[in-house]
Formats: structure tokens, C-alpha cells, sequence
């Protein structure tokens, strides 16, 4: 980073950029304070008579569907994350540009992988001019070390479908990896051999963007149904050998911690649900594909089945866990944003109870509502919780930033938000005095579920009044905290940061509810445990 | 109509106002000669923080969320009309908003019916002040009169869609009808007792509305799967005793007609496609829901059956004909935008490879392609049509607006568009000098099948090359014309018609093709055979 920048102060007391890339910014003003201005984003008008009469939009490669679409230095491109670690097209559409002469690109991808750290390469060279999305692992690394000329700019989910809907990020080029598609650029994920499930995430670019290319490996004539991405949105079709590493795409298996303990904050979670009487006929929750959200549906299955209830939606990720509970009738539909293994991938290709949702429906906060806030429980993880239960997903206590925030700030406006973290990691404590980097606010934390019992936000007088006399074991989250000092000898120690942002974290709303700053001296070695990707 | 009005020639030698109820228009130029300026329209952003965050939309009725919309004079009112004319919504909608001191509406239906004849009351008494939309019987009456304050807007399907996106209409309430939804406002139109299949329509206004209602008498806990319209672009849910009257929403069932000359066109019509090389493996069509286009379709079946050719898709409005080429396995998809009849509706609630469209998908001209380019034939009807092959859909020779354009205009795109018509309707000829309102250009028609026999637009040498050598009755259309005009004793009385338009023919790209007069004297009795609704 460059420049001086203007820090001002806001409403959670963390200093924020006021300008960020060039752009005037909002601090975080509270949760539901903030209120937009003006309208959505519109993409330019088409024509028909400028695409092909017969429907088939098919270029040679991805190179001619980048000149066709007029790539050049400073545009944004997008990607989809739904190949995570398997993903190849989003650095071929970046290494392309590359070729073409463009610099200074922002890459607006939806999450980064590892798999794609040679875009620190381009980053070096001037292609990439910086990154808005989630980083996960070396790019992350790269950013929190100051190296990248722009700031990261970190989006929830929803964060990113308002960003792109309300015009704070115009994607001049979108191109979409899809597993099936046809001519037209109708395109769907659960069907073909890298088939990924949902292809939820590419919707706001496929809507919104300038020009949109899709890239598959697996052609169909018209029509390809489901259309998960509609050809209406699309300018060119890009037929290539691969677009990814099925392998690393989905996972064969998702796997229940081992864990000891994490296996008994998991069982906490779903017998807190159970006796605070969230779990009845017709409830729904949220869980992700982490070792302990795993187990927990597996806990939370049998408490389900001992006394006779049944959910009446679950939101995925989806995973084999949750594709039991919808073939057993423990559940009425799995509303699944980003399908985690081959068993959600085989459902959500056949069964129509299992519904492919996008950040639209679950979780855009600047819309007429959304799925987010009427779940009745979403259990969560967090790198760092403090006494307020003010939490952190996207840095360690070492100040570096390595993981996305995924759908984790959206998800804290459920019913009843729950964080489910081991106490301590690598022999560092979780609960902290003070978040290295705020992500989400204590008020809108109800829970936090430890090894070492469970604290609730005293917020949820309700919450409170529910599990009195229950067998959990409810604690403060100050004895929790004191306790596990005690432990790990002390607590964490302070990361070495300097007072240069090399991010900022956006807030549902599009305002900046915290700053990533540049870390000083030699990175710590890197613990687990963190958000969504 | 009150004021002088600027009249211009525009690019097929027809008059048409430069301005129409206070906003330049511009002059049809030519097919694909026009390409759109500017961005799409763009509703205001929401904040999910003033909805109900346990996503319960529902309000005690129609009159509290109309209110709560803001309802005021000189909004823009709209409605689809999957009802037809078994719809009360709408009517109510108005009603409503009339009670509640609204004056100067514009009322924008997709299509309006004889069931909303009540509306004429609401233009008397100020209410409304004009209808942009198809206007069927009683309402193109009293527009052709020369009664509607304002000028009457006529759009293809495919043109309602661009004139929403463009902005060219904004639209402030959108009022819907659906026979599913849930508190949410996601809506479905394939279950329920009031089912019509496919909510197709109502999406342009969903999607662009500044408020949606959503009017159910079915509610179903969320969430309501499928969701055609997503809650997240629905205010308020209402939830109501009776949408609709079943029996007027859907038919029974659909008849083939019984008429030898309206059979023989239809044999025609099939043979012409057998012959001519257009059915082949994997080939596509789109018909209609009038008696000819279904015998058309049971022609078809029994040609396809007999040479084994397998379609990869059709374009309903589908029927019990569309619905038995799919379970025999003739037909891969049917590409649903309206659903016609109970055999359509079953269907599509539960056959995945029934799927429902919308104008977005299928017709409209100003995005990157649409559906209906990429048909290899459609055959559709028409009230006239001249020796240029240019045709009439909405008016009849006595210059009358009884009928809507539907999607017409937009199949015209369609590989071969045939209009199937008979020579002659109540001894009037249908193949006439100059067309009353030329809805379709003569360029895209290609084939005119009557009873008399089959006239190829000379444009399309290589139909007229396809055919050669078969035994179709291939004729000249002048020659067909002639022998009709020889039977009728004449050519057809020109309308009486006077100065004043009273309508426009919007064209697929938002320029006007042509222009509706105000009709002189008694009106004559109504024939038959139009477009769409």
C-alpha cells in the first residue's frame, strides 16, 4: 500500500479506510442502521440481431472469448468458487488476459484458492492489480504482508451479491466454469463429469456483469436443464478439455471430526437445540461441512429421530449428512448454496427437494428480505471470539489473513446463531480480549459452544430462560475464557501488526465493519478452524 | 383522444405517432435495423432490516398492502394474466386502488380479457387512464372507439419484457396472482386448486417492480418449491378466499378443431414440415393452443411417429397434444410459457422435462439472443395478410382491436414462420392488399398455409427448393388471393376508419410498427383467428 490513507473511526470503535481503491466508503454505522441510497446496478441493453440467430454461441477458446469481449487494462473480472481447490479456469482467464496485454485488472472472484496462488505472479507483474474476494492460504499470505498494490476487499456471500447489485463492484467481464452447458450458454452444475452441485455463486456475475463467458467441459444441445445460469445472460460459449480437477472439486467423502472434543462441542450444539426447544416440527438450521458441523447433524439426527421431529428445510452446503436426513424424511428440503460431496452432488441431480439456491435468495441483506434470517439456527465456526461475543472468521491471532468469511456474517441473523469453536487451538486461546479483526458483531452472536461448556450472549434473556435446569453445561463466558488462560499460561499474544491496511472487511451492508492490517516480521505458523470459503 | 398528434412514416410506409402518452417514441427502422442505447432500468435497493426478519410477509388483504405499497394517482398497475379470464386479481387490484382515491392508473396487464370488462368503468370514472397491454374483446372496443384517455400500447410477450427492462414502462406495483406461495412471497403456479402452470409473465414485473404483491389462495409453509417468483423481490403476501375461477383459468381440455378447410391447413402445415426437411432428428417447434395449431400438432405426431424422428424440444403454450408427444418420448422438452389446459398444468408440476420459460428466456429481442431465433418452425395464426407476406394479428378488416399480439411477433424470428390461416372468414378474404395493422413484417413470414394451398415468401428460395417435387399444393399467394377474392365477390370493404390513432403496435424492439385508428360508425360483427393473449 502506497498512498496515506484516511482512517475514521466506526460504530464497533475499529478504524477504517474512508477511501478504499479509489472509492468513497461507509463505516459501519450498527447492525440494521445503515440504509441504502438510489438503485440497483444495470448492465447495458443487448441486442438480439448481435448474437448468433441460431442460438449458438460457441468461440474457439477462451481467448477469443476474452478479445471478443473486449478484455483490456483495469477491467474486473469474476469467477465462481464452486471448484474450491479443483478450479482451473479462473487463473486461465487471468493468465489470458495476461497474454492479451491487460494490467491492472481486479480479480473478483467469489473465493481463491491455493490452486491458485501463480496469481501472485500476476500480481508481481502488474496484470492483477488486486484481489476482492475471499483468500484462502498463500494469497491471503501474500495481501497480509502488504505486497499487493490494491486492498483486499472481503465480502460475505451476501456481501458480494449487494456489491455486485448495487454497483460497488461493475464486473466488466464474468466468466463462469460450468460442468454442463449448452450452445446458448445455458449452463448447470450438478450434471457432468466435474460436476460441482449448485452454481449459485455465479449468478449475480451472470446478471450483472458487461459480458459473461461460459467455459465447459461437457456440451449438451440445447436446452441443458436445469438452467442453473441462464444462455440469456451469456455472450460467448467456450467448449475446453477440462475445467477442472473433479477430484479436488468435490470431496469423495466429508468426514466427522475424531476430535475428542470437538466431538463433544458438537454434541453441546445439538442437544442445546434440543432443550432450547428450537429443534420441533417444521424448524430449520444451518450447518457447514467442518468436522464439527458434521457431527453435529449427526448428533442433532438422532435427537431428531428419538423424538419424532422433523425439519422442515435445511440450508447446505450439502453433504452426505444432510442428504441422509432429506431420503430419510427427516427433513422436508435441503435449499443448498454450495453442495460439498459427491452424495449432495448425486441428490441435488435428482431429487427436487433438494434446491439449488443462490446468495440472492439466502442471504443479499439489501434486498426485500432473505433466507438468512428466518433459520431458525446456524451453527458456525470463528478463529476468535471475545467476551462480548464480538467474533473473527477471517484472521488468526497472528494477524494473518487466511480465510474467506464465506456465508458466516449472513448467517448470524438466524434465529439463533451459534459458534462452535474448541477453546483452545495450537495452544492458543479463542476467547480473547479483543478480536484481531472484528467480522461480526456480539449482538448478533447468541452463542458461543466450547469444549468447556456453552456461554450465551446474556442478550438472550430467552435463550437463558430456555436451558435453565437443563443438563448443559451453561457457563459465563468470562469463566470459560479465565479457565482456559489459566491452561495455555496466559493470553495470546498480541500479533505484530503494522498501522498499514492491506484489506477491509465489508459488513452485510456494504459498510466496512473492520481492517485487515499488514503484519510485521516472520508469519506464525498457520492454525485452522476459520469461516466459510 | 384529446390532443393534435405528431405523426411519422416509418420504415414500412406506415404512420405512427412520435409520442405516445407523453413519451418520444421511436419509428420501427427495420428488422434488426434498431440497436438499444443506455443501461436497464433499475428498481431502487431494498434493506432486508424493514423487512420482517422471521419472513413473514402476509398482510390482513389486498387494500392494507396496496396502502402499504404506497398506492397513489398515476401509477403504473400491473398483472399477468395466467388466469385469462378466469382472473379476478387484477380486477380487484384496481378496485381497490380506486377506493383508496387512486386516479390516472395506468394499467399494465400482460393481457387483459372479457372478465375485466369492469375496467371500462374504471376509465369512465378516471380511475384508470389507459391499458398498455393486450386488450381481448369488450376493452379493444371501447380503445378502438376512441374512449381511452389515453393512447393503448400493444406489446408482443417478448416486448412487454423489453419495454420493463428497458425502462420504457416502470413499473410501481406489481399485483400477482399465484396459485402457491408462501409467507415469503416465493410463488408457484403449477399447484394448487387455482394451478395455470407456468407464472412466466409475472417475472419481468417481479423482477423490475418497485413493490410486488403477491395474491395466494393456497399458502404453503416456506419454502414454496418450485419457486418461479422468488419472495425476494415480494413485498407483501395476501392471502385471499378465491383467486380465480379454476374452470375459466385452464380448459378441461383443448379441441381440435372440427372444420375440413381448418383440418386440411393443419395436414398441410404438417406435411409442409416433413416435406421441406425441417423434421428431422432433434428438431424443434413452437404452436399454439388455436384449433388448427393442434391438429397441426396431432399431424405432426403421426408423421414423426411413422419416420421415427424424435424432437429435441417444443415451445408451448403446452396442451394435452405438447404433454403426449413428451410421455410417448417424440419430444425431449417442452419449453413452457403458458400453460393452456389440465393435461399442461399435471405436467408441468411433475415432469422435470416440462419447464417452465419466461418472455426473458424465450422472446425477448433485446438481450444476448432468446429461444425463439433458434426454433426451426412456428405456426401461428393471423387476422390478415397481404401479398408482401406482411400481416395483421390484432385488428380484423373492419379495423377493430379484439385480439393481443401474444408471442407472435417474437416467433416470427423462428427458422420457418408459417401462418397457418383459412382463405376466408365470414366471407371475408384473409389475404388482402394492404393489412389493417401491420403487426409483422413481410420479411419474416415465410410460409402462408390456407386451405387453397401453400404460398412460400419468394425471399425463401430455399423453401421453395425444399418442396419442389413434393406433392404440396405450393401456389403463388397473389394466385390464392385472386381465387378468394373471385369467390367472395370482391375484395374486403376498406374500414371506416378516422384520424385519431388510439393505439400503437409496439415492434420486438420498442419502436412502433404501426398504429391503431379510431373506428368510424356501428362496428361490424367480430370474426375470428387472431394472435395470442
Amino acid at each position: 500500500m502506497s498512498d496515506k490513507v484516511e482512517l475514521s473511526e466506526n460504530a464497533l470503535g475499529r478504524l477504517v479506510p474512508s477511501v478504499v481503491n479509489g472509492r468513497r466508503e461507509v463505516a459501519f454505522q450498527g447492525v440494521n442502521a445503515h440504509r441504502p441510497q438510489g438503485r440497483k446496478h444495470a448492465p447495458s441493453i443487448r441486442s438480439s440481431a448481435d448474437y448468433p440467430a441460431n442460438g449458438d454461441k460457441r468461440v474457439a477458446d477462451l481467448e477469443t472469448a476474452l478479445k471478443k469481449c473486449g478484455v483490456k487494462s483495469g477491467m474486473v473480472i469474476s469467477n465462481h468458487h464452486h471448484f474450491r481447490n479443483g478450479d482451473i479456469v479462473a487463473l486461465q482467464a487471468l493468465q489470458t488476459a495476461a497474454r492479451l496485454g491487460a494490467k491492472d485488472l481486479v480479480w473478483f472472484p467469489s473465493a481463491s484458492f491455493p490452486c491458485q496462488a501463480a496469481v501472485i505472479e500476476l500480481m508481481q507483474q502488474g496484470v492483477v492489480h488486486h484481489i476482492e474476494g475471499s483468500m484462502n492460504g498463500p494469497l491471503g499470505d501474500y495481501c497480509t504482508a502488504g505486497k499487493m498494490r490494491g486492498l483486499g476487499v472481503l465480502r460475505s456471500h451476501g456481501g458480494r451479491w449487494q456489491a455486485v447489485q448495487d454497483g460497488e463492484v461493475e464486473i466488466d467481464i464474468a466468466v463462469i466454469a460450468a460442468p454442463t452447458a449448452d450452445p446458448f450458454g445455458n449452463a448447470d452444475g450438478s450434471h457432468g463429469r466435474s460436476a460441482c452441485g449448485s452454481l449459485g455463486f455465479a449468478l449475480a456475475d451472470a446478471t450483472y456483469a458487461e459480458r459473461a463467458i461460459v467455459v465447459t467441459d461437457n456440451l449438451v444441445p440445447f436446452p441443458c436443464i436445469p438452467w442453473q445460469i441462464q444462455g440469456n445472460h451469456i455472450d460467448h460459449v467456450v467448449v475446453t478439455d477440462s475445467i477442472g480437477d473433479p477430484a479436488k472439486i468435490v470431496s469423495g467423502t466429508t468426514e466427522i471430526t475424531k476430535s475428542p472434543d470437538r466431538l463433544r462441542i458438537a454434541e453441546y450444539v445439538a442437544r442445546f437445540l434440543a432443550d432450547a426447544g428450537i429443534m420441533k416440527d417444521g424448524f430449520s438450521f444451518q450447518a457447514g461441512a467442518g468436522g464439527i458441523a458434521l457431527a453435529f447433524v449427526s448428533y442433532l439426527k438422532e435427537l431428531m429421530r428419538g423424538a419424532g421431529v422433523k425439519a422442515r428445510f435445511v440450508r447446505g452446503g450439502s453433504t452426505k449428512y444432510l442428504v441422509e436426513l432429506l431420503n430419510e424424511g427427516l427433513v422436508d428440503y435441503i435449499l443448498d448454496g454450495q453442495t460439498f460431496d459427491l452424495h449432495g452432488v448425486a441428490s441435488i441431480a435428482s431429487n427436487p427437494r433438494h434446491v439449488a439456491t443462490s446468495p440472492f435468495t439466502s442471504y443479499n441483506h439489501q434486498g426485500k428480505g432473505n433466507f438468512a434470517t428466518f433459520v431458525d439456527a446456524a451453527v458456525l465456526g470463528a478463529t476468535e471470539v471475545d467476551v462480548h461475543f464480538n467474533a473473527n472468521v477471517v484472521t488468526h491471532s497472528d494477524g494473518r489473513l487466511l480465510h474467506g468469511i464465506g456465508g458466516w456474517q449472513n448467517c448470524l441473523f438466524s434465529g439463533c446463531s451459534i459458534l462452535a469453536v474448541p477453546s483452545v487451538r495450537d495452544r492458543i486461546p479463542v476467547i480473547v480480549d479483543r478480536v484481531t479483526t472484528l467480522v461480526g458483531p456480539g449482538e448478533l452472536v447468541d452463542v458461543v459452544a466450547t469444549e468447556r461448556g456453552i456461554a450465551i450472549n446474556p442478550r438472550r434473556t430467552d435463550l437463558l430462560q430456555a436451558v435453565r435446569g437443563t443438563s448443559l453445561p451453561i457457563r459465563p463466558i468470562e469463566e470459560i475464557k479465565a479457565e482456559v488462560e489459566k491452561i495455555c499460561g496466559g493470553k495470546p499474544k498480541p500479533p505484530a501488526l503494522g498501522d498499514t491496511p492491506v484489506a477491509v472487511v465489508k459488513w452485510v451492508d456494504g459498510t466496512i465493519i473492520d481492517t485487515v492490517w499488514q503484519v510485521l516480521g516472520p508469519f506464525a505458523a498457520a492454525g485452522g478452524g476459520g469461516g466459510g470459503d
